[in-house]
């Protein structure tokens, strides 16, 4: 027996099934599926597929095909006629049909269909007899095929290219339309009527002669061979070989085609057309939810001029409310409808986005696919499925993108009205989520405004620590400068407020009280909506989805996600609050707190006076005595975190930045200041001035800081053990990890190490106690620290990667300053991602790998996290599984996320395996 | 037969020799070379050398002594006796010897001495006899031992450890000492008479036995075997032990005893000390050199009290010219001392530093080593000895250290002026030799000064380009602030000037033309002396020496070196002028050419004008124009460069530092900037504000600006180009390499060669040339771009390690800011050096290796330098040798320094193998 070449599929049968993809190409396998699959068995309209070896056959012996291959296809063209009780190039009651191509991977676009093959002078008097008499639409059709043929078949699959493309017959015959509809004063082709459309087919085989010099086939069986021969065709054609060179699809593979019976849903008021879903796409309830047309077509639903009809009462709404259900309209045909999504979400065992006809009071499917939904539908289908026992724990997971379930923690604008609008400007996306306000110029206005109930914008230069109750005070802040790591980006991801910095383009007139951008100009009190995990900012105000209150439904998809991952998911928390807020979305432990954050935000004028004192200090004397003020502060602030995570570990960092960045700017503040080291406002400056750096970033910082004062260490690690003691002593349990930040070589952090232990001796006998269970460990943040692993770890109980760091130097870019590049390196695709956002895996990954290899190699139980803002991105946390890392640090409202990607992770390592 | 332990030496014969140094010490080995060898067979003292297996045996065995030992010191002490005539022990004719260690590797000072062994109440009459009745000399000697002898040997050997320092046996001896001063109102041990020192000794006995419960043992043989016994104890001391663990030597290696007879030059008026060199230590001059002082001890040379005659006509000096020679006082032992250097020069084919003594008439050697010497010295000799054939061009080269090369380079200050004076200030070296000259204040005054024949200092905040021409007039170059790549850093290197930056200590008050530094105040005028090469500054005026003149012998010299080095060395030159001088200087091409260097110096006016315009443009046309502008100041500077290095490669950097650094600072040049822009002053601030950066080091620069400003790489390569076109017509020969700086992803280096070849056809085709040998090549600079050099070297074609950048972001150290914590971490060991003078090899120079191994790898031909700073220094141009580097590249005035570098690390790596 020779080779099968056409799969038949209808009437309940299909020789061919949905495994047989690299045979009958996507489109054939999946229609055999539901028509032939057991328990489906669905009315698709029947057909054939032509595989994909007549394809490779074809090409390999010069555009000839198989033997056998004509009779097969005859064969099968004739249990489609018996199924459809109707005869291709029959005159009294004709088969159309269509002819689609179909590859093993979908490429959308990329190749040729023709529809409506079969119709033919012969042929119009039977099909307008089908139609109930409806000449119009039967002209229409035939309008319509003789373009598609010429264009696809006549012009293209010849090769015939045209020298300009105005000169094409698609546009020539296009042309002709337009005069047509010109001369009668028409604009809409739907106003030609049928004796229009009649005389366009007329001009069109005209035209069609006179440029392709040849007449259009007005033959069935020639249209079907010829449409067949085109669309493998245009599997050679220059948009499809383009296309797969991109997405590095073989050649050889080649397309299948199928020939399948045309069904109309606009042949009369028995006939509709309409979309279904099994589940909600908007919100995931499991209800059958849909829209359909009578007597239409798949287009009329598409063009929106008329309002589609509720498939049922739960799909009823404001806007169709008032038109019948096609429960009402047809009960039995929905009564099969309704049967058939049950099937098919129980056989594809997820949510179905349907399309189907209905010709005649008969129901077909023509597609259906896995839905489309947002967030909110995403997760609740993941948690209501699995609780039905419809999908698998991994299933679940796969089933929800980060950026879905982001959707399920911050306010977002309405995605339908942010597609309309143009964004009146950019910015670098520092805090996720939208907000819309009234736009206020200053921390001040922000905190009355609010006070007032307003819903406020603050719109700054940048902020600095001066700023922070307004900040608190805003809907979300807007900065003209500064990176993502500036202040303000800093502060609005701590509290998961909506931020956008760096918006260059603004330039704000704090006087006028008056922003101007692109020759617009806002003012004081003019609504504002920004996106801010675009960076987008909107004039005016924007609907907004707000489906953050979906708590219970979060944690039990999170439960879902904790039986799957190994990573520990912990937060940046630089207060008891966020602690306290972190671990109520999971977080298993801090993997930064910044002692110097605690300087920032509510009541903290007084430490960060006093940090400041410390800061501007001369002497050793001068300095020891602010610390000595400031110790108080320090301890509690740190016992009390301690506390809210009582029994997880609480990685501590050692005092970062610049000390520069905290020299106050305000006359009072500064005047304050010089009063109570009784020195004067020149001097003060004149020490202010010998603190500012040309690269802050790669400046005086860090353990360079704990080395050149050493009793700056020495407060904080006091307070970080004194903390331990007294809860010790309250019978509470901690696991504190001293983190010296900033290291590149071995020798800073023995310096260090040894202030450590020194005071840890004073503090567990000041206070009796055995001891405390504490780890001392580095930030790998520093390119050569990444290089020296090895040397390190012979030191260090733990590394913690901080990637922004690594990533700055290993790239050489501050963050602060890309702005002026980076938009630029997207856009040629030097970059493919923002190397901030996503972990570079190729680069600054290659530094996080060896220094995780070296490291281990010398102390196989390194503890090995990573705490920069990559631990909140869902890639780089897999790419942190995939390492070998033992957990993950991010912000609090990125948990969720860091947790749902961790698991993923997991199956995706399983899937490699 | 036994072992033996025992190895004599003296009497012109010796068991022992040079290379049996495991065994016999270093010392040890040396004297019986100088003693027995048959080329020199010198008159050192008799003595012998218990071997180092002795002191092994003796830790082994319980501090117990191998047998036969006792028999084999008492066969050698006759021998000894026998040569000098005198007896051990002998009442009338006594025999004195010194015991001493001497291990295999010198530990200077870490074991013990004692001398005048055998000197006893019974024997001090025959020393009292041997002297000529000089009893205060031998009383003088007896307390000397007696002092020694407490604390070597009776109380360290013996372990006690006295519970404060000055309760030590030796602190009270002195104690007594001082005591007896004090009554008789002397200070000075040398007026103490024979009487005083008969008593002290009386009184130090009686202490001894108070103090150490034992008495003095007043027999020699008793002195000889503990002092024995004590100097192996020593091998155990605390300090040794310590030694041994810094500098890895083996606890088991042991140390030899030397014990060798006495000799005193302060017998009587036929005795003499003294110091010879075989040739001039200070100028290198073939000629015998040395002084000495009749009836005299080694100790009174160096006390400095006598002035010590010349030993010959030529060793004639201002200080001695009045004394008469040793050639005229003693003619035949200046014979013998004359031919016995010879025979050391000839033997240990160096210059040596010999230690004579003639006691009554008889010439001892008593040491001979390599002599120091001074840089011209060093050179002189290595050049002439070579040429004498004495030495091979391997060890000629060997002879000469780089620092001692620096000193043919530029004036220092005379290092014994140096020696007396405290710095006033220190700063960052960043421009070598030394400088003396008047305060100035502004570079318009410096350029006044000058014209008046007066030598200047501009002492600057900073510096920017406005104050080149005052730079150029000055002597050196003084800042507060600024780092090591400052603008007056670079310039002052550039020119090889003497310049010292970011002296924080000094404040300056341009007002009252004066600054301060802890405490004192500098006026305008006022003198001032650098040492640039240590980053010292001295108040008021140092002698300087200059031997900058020696051109002939630096270049007979760097001949030799070329015979050997197999790395290329290439400079870094910014213009015509630099090219010129440094191909004088033997380099061999251009290894980076900065385009924007142009802009600094004599009559750049006008390009920095339009650099500044092109800079603040805001638009591509405005930046266009300023860019066509420039283009011919470009071309003619690159053409002029190319001319000077004709045949000869010349790397050309594109555009590398961020914009902001040109924009102007003088009001004049600000508001004329904006007039030829036709905008306001405020719209100029407005831009050159927008230009300012966070870090700077890290923004927008480099290839971020040829990709977001293609027109600024396109103007630039089509002036090389041009240039090339307009040579290759003259019928020159040209090889320019094009480089990318700040490269850290290959795709931002394709974007630019796509510029390159356009403007290559471009322009091969206007001038009809048929092509232009040119190589296209990036930087390495980024630490990514070390981690990714196998695919950037898929289309570069050579790589430049930039690695002062490397250094910055591999270490995180800004080098304009690290002055804040470097000097505590050099002070702490933390570094060990400044990594930007030598390159780091466990951190950054891993990099460099990955990116040479990886770059290699793609591409096995690529080409490879360097160009940062570290390609002058020594000890880094060895690095980059032994990583395979095909060239290094430096200042003009690095240029000797590499070259003796590069040849050395030949020499290095043959001694390896």
């Amino acid at each position: 027996m020779g080779k099968k070449y056409v799969y038949f599929f209808g009437g309940g049968k299909a020789d061919g099934n949905e495994k047989m993809k690299e045979l009958l190409g996507g489109k054939g396998a999946n229609l055999a599926e539901m028509a032939g699959h057991p328990d489906l068995r669905l009315p698709v309209p029947p057909g054939f597929t032509i595989t994909t070896e007549v394809c490779t056959y074809y090409y390999k012996h010069n555009r000839k095909y198989p033997q056998g291959l004509k009779e097969e296809v005859e064969k099968a063209l004739h249990k489609v006629e018996k199924i459809m009780g109707r005869r291709f190039g029959d005159p009294l009651n004709p088969l159309l049909v269509s002819v689609r191509s179909g590859a093993r991977r979908s490429m959308p676009g990329m190749m040729e269909t023709v529809l409506n093959i079969g119709l033919t002078e012969k042929t119009i008097p039977g099909l307008i007899k089908q139609s109930g008499g409806n000449e119009r639409f039967v002209y229409d059709a035939y309008r319509r095929l003789l373009m598609m043929y010429a264009d696809v078949v006549m012009e293209k699959a010849e090769g015939i290219e045209p020298e300009k493309e105005e000169l094409g017959i698609r546009k020539q015959l296009e042309k002709i339309m337009e005069e047509r509809k010109k001369n009668k004063g028409i604009t809409e082709d739907t106003e030609l009527n049928a004796e229009d459309l009649k005389e366009l087919c007329r001009l069109f085989k005209v035209r069609i002669k006179e440029v392709l010099k040849k007449d259009f086939p007005d033959e069935p069986h020639i249209q079907l061979w010829e449409a067949i021969g085109a669309v493998f065709a245009s599997w050679q054609g220059k948009r499809a070989v383009a296309y797969r060179r991109i997405e590095r699809i073989p050649d050889d593979w080649g397309t299948a085609v199928n020939v399948q019976a045309m069904v109309f849903g606009n042949l009369d008021k028995r006939s509709a057309t309409g979309v279904a879903f099994t589940r909600n796409p908007g919100n995931g309830e499991n209800q059958f939810y849909g829209e359909y047309l009578i007597n239409a077509q798949g287009e009329d639903v598409v063009a929106g001029t008329r309002t589609p009809a509720p498939i049922n009462e739960y799909s009823r709404s404001e806007y169709n409310k008032h038109l019948k259900t096609l429960e009402e309209e047809m009960p039995l045909v929905y009564k099969e409808l309704f049967r058939i999504q049950k099937k098919l979400e129980k056989h594809y065992r997820d949510m179905q986005d349907i399309e189907f006809t209905i010709e005649k009071g008969r129901l077909f499917i023509l597609q259906c696919r896995i839905g489309k939904r947002n967030g909110l539908a995403a997760v609740r289908m993941a948690v209501e499925m699995y609780k039905e026992k419809l999908i698998t724990k991994e299933m679940a997971i796969a089933r929800v993108s980060p950026s879905q379930l982001d959707e399920l923690l911050h306010p977002i604008i309405d995605p339908k009205e942010e597609l309309q609008k143009k964004p009146l400007a950019k910015g670098l996306p520092a805090g996720p989520g939208g907000a819309v306000g009234q736009i206020v110029f200053t921390a001040q206005d922000a905190v009355n405004w609010a006070k007032e109930g307003k819903k406020v914008i603050l719109v700054r230069e940048e902020t600095n620590p001066e700023d922070v109750e307004g900040m608190r005070a805003a809907e979300a802040i807007l900065t003209a400068r500064g990176g993502m790591t500036s202040h303000a980006a800093l502060v609005a991801r701590g509290w998961g407020k909506c931020c956008i910095v760096g918006c260059g383009e603004i330039e704000i007139d704090y006087g006028r009280k008056e922003f101007s951008v692109n020759g617009k100009t806002l003012k004081e009190g003019d609504w504002l909506t920004l996106n801010g995990t675009k960076g987008y900012v909107y004039e005016g105000r924007l609907a907004m989805i707000d489906v953050s209150a979906e708590n219970t439904l979060l944690n039990e998809f999170l439960k879902i996600c904790d039986k799957v991952r190994k990573l520990k998911i912990r937060t940046n928390a630089d207060n008891p609050e966020d602690a306290k807020r972190a671990r109520s979305f999971g977080a298993e432990g801090i993997g930064l707190f910044r002692t110097e954050h605690m300087f920032y935000g509510k009541g903290s004028e007084q430490p960060l006076f006093l940090l400041r004192k410390m800061i501007v200090s001369r002497t050793e004397e001068e300095r020891r005595s602010a610390l000595n003020e400031l110790f108080p502060y320090f301890k509690e602030d740190i016992k009390k975190t301690l506390l809210a995570m009582e029994g997880l570990p609480v990685t501590i960092r050692l005092l970062d930045p610049p000390l520069h960045e905290f020299v106050p700017h305000q006359k009072e503040q500064i005047e304050s200041l010089a009063r109570s080291l009784n020195i004067s406002l020149e001097e003060l400056e004149k020490r202010a001035m010998a603190l500012r750096e040309a690269n802050p970033m790669m400046g005086h910082r860090g353990v360079r800081l704990g080395i050149t004062y050493p009793e700056i260490t020495e407060t904080q690690v006091r307070a970080i053990f004194t903390a331990c003691a007294e809860l010790i002593r309250e019978g509470k349990r901690v696991k504190p990890e001293i983190m010296i930040p900033v290291v590149a070589e071995v020798r800073e952090f023995l310096h260090q190490v040894e202030i450590v232990k020194k005071v840890y001796k004073e503090v567990i006998n000041e206070y009796k106690i055995k001891k405390i269970d504490y780890l001392i460990g580095t930030m790998i943040e520093i390119p050569r620290a990444a290089l020296l692993a090895h040397k390190i770890a012979e030191v260090a109980e733990f590394f913690s990667f901080g990637t922004n760091d690594l990533t700055q130097m290993g790239f050489g870019f501050s963050r602060d300053d890309m702005g002026g590049f980076l938009p630029e390196y997207l856009k040629r695709g030097i970059l493919h991602n923002d190397p901030f956002q996503t972990i570079d895996e190729e680069g600054i990954g290659e530094l996080v790998k060896m220094g995780i290899t070296r490291g281990r190699k010398t102390r196989p139980d390194l503890k090995i996290g990573i705490c920069g803002e990559h631990g909140g991105d869902a890639e780089s946390v897999k790419f942190c599984h995939r390492v070998g890392m033992d957990y993950v640090s991010c912000s609090p409202f990125r948990v969720p996320i860091a947790k749902l990607a961790a698991s993923q992770a997991v199956l995706e390592e399983k899937i490699k395996e």
